[in-house]
């Protein structure tokens, strides 16, 4: 894979996984849209199919890493670290690419947000915050939702049946059967259903520090705090998470 | 691929994809239905499951399209475009069809209409309309929910280990592991979720055109207004959106 | 295939598929559920995923049709109908054992249906019911219904990189790439989510004629009608439905 | 596969199980979790997903049973024992850890169970417990919905194009198209769905009992009751449902 392959699949890549992960959080949080209030169900699909997305449009590119936990989790184990800075870079260019993408998809209701009556706080459409801040206690979700990610991630390719496929891809080249993405998508439905509850699972830096910075740039009436304080701990907790799946998987198969 | 197939395949997909969409919009917003008000991620999921009925049946015989935005798609970065009009043509009929299975799938439910108490408004099961109706920004919701559909679309055919399967299969006849259009349907899910709040996610020109002719004409109680005022925009904004994809895709892989 | 393979498989299958389907009713119906009032969602992906637990089961002995109507189907494309009364009795054997399953499973929650507080109708866990009684109307329903399920699963044989598998590997013994019986069970969730508002969804004989008997013989304290004036209608529609979708899908593929 | 691969594959792939489902069932029962009453499809979809995660890591170490109920059904298949209790050791160490992960997870959320005004039972994150309470009615329920897991299980290793995969790879190492974990997972939904309604499903007896443990001696406020007197019907269930399915299995196929 070329250089410019990689920052290009990772730029198309993290677009899309944010353009639909932003889409379904404003669509259940906005007031005029067709899903108000649908459930956590409906959030913890529309991101895990934005993985889908995402990740098979960018694999014949990049191997569709789409989140420097994962990217760093395979530097670990493969122990190549000098493509890691293209892929975070092209992931943050994505993330914000797709945080803009996903606010021009609900324009209209951003701007009717700014009726006083019905407005909305909206950071929570474009990053995560805590239900009880505690930064020791968040630090560990993020930390432990994110290597229940990356482990799973490194293990599908020690699987030869189904081929590690676009995700290890980035070295090898083998797509295998091509399922491997999409049990990856899955297992990001499973781990918003399942370990989302106290601090939304950013599980991946790009996809909260790269919406975060677009939440803060953009005019959207009523839209409250960035609250940049608590913005660290989904860039920290994801990459130790990220690092410690590298090294449990390493040391265990 | 002969002619008569793609025509005849078109026409059955899309009539089991309609059947199956309009289905689900009449099971969750008719009254006398078991699934009344049953919520946004059943009318995902049945628009979903329908792409994988439809587009699986047409995919032997015209690759299962379905969509005059995927078919526009696919022209743009093939540089074929002489069997274009025989695919919307196919597709516009077999959309007439479905809308009319799925009203009779519910007739009596349809006939219940009468009763000015529980009457509802018919419309939304045929076409989409918009929460708030702004041309511009309903445009622009369409033509990015349509190219993250067709982006994907094209992209996975780079992906030699899944195949692209059914959607791009038109010319080559390569069907791979079949897996293609599985991913096409969870695709479409996602979008619906994600993207589907603002207008209701038309993403093809037939899908909403076809219904919204058979609503004008069927003699269905209280069925409301066809909104023939906004009917260009669910036209307009897929095939633009379809186009655009079809352009990012050629240049970028 | 052996006449006993295909009849044990046949029975065991369908068995699994009624324990599954009568099993979702029971839980989202009888009081003393943990799934109690889950919706319809639940109901749809519960006979969806039984369908996978009973066709992947059956299909090395018989196939794996589970459906006198899919039988039916098979049997117009083919021409070959000596099997065919073969399988419908293992059907309706096994759709009984099911029944008689699911009752021993929510036993407790039968049993408590004694309780004239929380008592509930239970025919609407074995069989199915329309929401408006029209015999023309529902006939219509099933029929359609049917034709959409079998359609599809005639023409997924027709996709030589899926492989018909399964389903119409009744004679060819193949069993290709194994995911036929996944997609005709995301098709089988499909139906309920869009086609299954009006009469329930039997799209099956044995499924509703089965556990019909074992409702009319069970002592299940106030266990209301077990509606046998009803009870042709989901007999003849899907068989009519799966006779008119070998006809269309002989004429078209 | 050597002992050491086999007790590793087994202690992670049934730790990342019991974190995703005993992570589901925190996110929807404990107060401050975003997916708070989220519903039973949540709690269905979260464990199926957490074995599609569990299952497809370990499976290249050990098959990924995770489940001393598998790891029966299997050996009573096989004829093969004398790895079962390294099998059930390593489940019932993985399902401790798991379980202590899930609650680190949880750990602000659990600690918060602290103020009397909100606070709930907290043994149904760890553990089952029925709705009604009959020891033999219970049993029946676990026995049957277990054997409703083990017998397609064991019947996905006939269907040779599937690949038994890691399932029954145990003596094997055949991971065919490593769909099979995939169509487990879905499984472990439809069961939830389907069947979980009067006992909660263990249908795993180190799911249950490893738990319960955990539970026990977690200083959590106001946890509630271990019930101990029901411990041994999550236990002794699943391994009769795993038994028969393995007999029933072995006569048929």
């Amino acid at each position: 894979m070329s250089n410019g392959d990689i920052f290009v699949g990772e730029v198309i890549g993290t677009a899309i996984l944010i353009l639909f992960g932003a889409g379904v959080c404003a669509a259940v949080t906005l007031h005029h849209s067709k899903a108000r209030a649908a459930g956590w169900v409906v959030i913890a699909f529309g991101w895990g199919f934005g993985v889908l997305a995402g990740a098979y449009t960018a694999a014949p590119l990049s191997g569709g890493h789409l989140n420097p936990a994962v990217t760093v989790g395979i530097a670990v184990d493969t122990g190549k670290w000098d493509k890691v800075p293209l892929y975070i870079l092209g992931q943050m260019v994505g993330a914000i690419i797709g945080a803009l993408l996903a606010w021009l998809t609900y324009y209209a209701q951003f701007r009717a947000n700014a009726d006083e009556e019905t407005a909305v706080p909206t950071l929570g459409i474009f990053s995560t915050a805590p239900e009880i801040r505690s930064p020791v206690a968040n630090l560990g979700t993020e930390m432990i939702a994110t290597a229940g990610l990356v482990l799973p991630i490194l293990a599908f390719g020690k699987n030869a049946g189904i081929g590690i496929g676009p995700v290890a891809g980035a070295g090898a080249g083998v797509y295998g059967s091509g399922i491997s993405v999409l049990l990856v998508s899955l297992l990001v439905v499973g781990i918003g259903l399942s370990l989302g509850g106290p601090t939304g699972y950013a599980i991946n830096p790009a996809r909260d520090l790269g919406p975060r910075l677009v939440h803060a740039l953009l005019p959207i009436p009523n839209k409250g705090t960035s609250d940049w304080s608590y913005s660290w701990i989904p860039v920290v907790g994801p990459l130790v998470g990220g690092l410690l799946a590298g090294v449990v998987f390493h040391a265990a198969f």
